[in-house]
């Protein structure tokens, strides 16, 4: 919850001892305006590859701003394999469930279209677009190298018929027909790549459910007795994963 | 996620067979210009201790309804005996953590005020009547029988000196030095009564955590690598909770 002590800027590539980064209008604008940053002024860059990197404001303007790789603060390490397949739910829902998502580590945002769900969806570049900005903010502020990565949708039927096999997919079964999560989780073995699956408000068709049942990846869960909103499950879960199987399970003092 | 078959109506008391009940202004606009029910229309009304009754409107004004229980849904049931202890958040955030938290099956929510807390806090009427009406909604939604009690705010220090050390604390140190959370609830007994404790934006004091970690009842967990804000780390420490500890070992077919 403490803030870190430079502001992060999240820089997709191309840091480097001595490199310097230009960064586009909306970076100059937050730094300039909102934060009130001159030329000299220490932020950090970072990303999954690069690591995170103490760099300095050399040119600041309207439209643009150039910083200078100083140091790095940190090299590159392992993130979770872990992603969030979901459906799509109101927008001030999705919003937030993509927010907390990033701060709980997914490395990927699959969103799929299922029987229950108006479709087309997430064509638009504008939701795109917003989703990424989330996502980015919530992990400069969470102190992550990487951002999710957010994929096309697709139909859940053509996503199940890409799946590659070597990655679990942990169904939310709202109809309480799944295992209970922690029992479930328990034969996983360490951070198994793995993805969190949640249906529409409406939730899956009977006939999705049974195909789900069928396929050999797939585990399904039940999260108690309460009948949770989409999103309210989608963090359920993803917290018991990461508590149970995932990186929380290790310790990182500050 | 699925929406239950009636509207579900939290009424505190007075729930029996034949009982004619009375609802206010807030409800009779819900159910006669939002839902556009008239009398003999069916809805459902609940409480812990009545447990939930399918009722028929028997009349329906501008500013009262009355209802008449006539058969018995579900009996009251045992509910979790976990609370969220948090320390105030920006109105939207808090708003969130108060229905998710309800939705994860919180039977108290208290506020306390820390040290890099402004306060006086949540002692607005409206504030307090704000986080009851999302509480109430939650649960409606969610299908629970209770609704979470919202204690009234005291400072930190008052609140651990009234605490009965039959309720575990589970205080969420942001600092990393916790026991990772799965770890610490393995040594749980099954639904042991229990209570999330979260900080404010800024963390808590350094002599607060020192304060806290030298208390019998209390747990210092960590949450993985990343930091979170509080209100996700509320519902982090309540999911991890309920998956290991609480109410989601069990299973309940609908």
């Amino acid at each position: 919850m403490a803030q870190p002590w430079v502001t992060r800027l999240f820089v997709p590539f191309g840091i480097t001892a001595g490199a310097s980064v230009d960064l586009g209008e909306a970076k100059a604008h937050r730094l300039r305006n909102v934060l009130r940053l001159g030329p000299g002024a220490l932020v950090s860059a970072f990303n999954a590859v690069d690591g995170e990197w103490l760099c300095r404001i050399s040119e600041i303007g309207r439209t643009r701003v150039s910083l200078v790789a100083e140091r790095q603060l940190r090299a590159g390490e392992p993130e979770p394999n872990l992603w969030l397949v979901f459906a799509p739910i109101h927008r001030s829902r999705l919003d937030w469930m993509i927010e907390k998502a990033t701060e709980f580590g997914v490395s990927a945002l699959v969103p799929v279209v299922s029987a229950r769900v108006q479709g087309p969806w997430l064509d638009a570049a504008s939701t795109r677009k917003r989703l990424e900005a989330i996502a980015i903010a919530a992990a400069e502020q969470c102190e992550r190298l990487s951002v999710p990565q957010i994929h096309p949708h697709s139909r859940i039927e053509e996503m199940l018929r890409r799946w590659e096999s070597f990655r679990r997919l942990i169904v939310c079964d709202e109809t309480g027909r799944g295992v209970p999560i922690a029992e479930a989780l328990t034969d996983f073995a360490a951070e198994t790549p793995a993805a969190i699956l949640v249906g529409p408000e409406g939730g899956f068709a009977d006939t999705e459910l049974d195909a789900l049942a069928n396929l050999p990846f797939v585990t399904r869960v039940s999260l108690g007795p309460r009948v949770l909103r989409a999103e309210t499950a989608a963090l359920a879960a993803l917290a018991a994963y990461q508590a149970i199987a995932g990186d929380w399970r290790r310790t990182r003092p500050r």
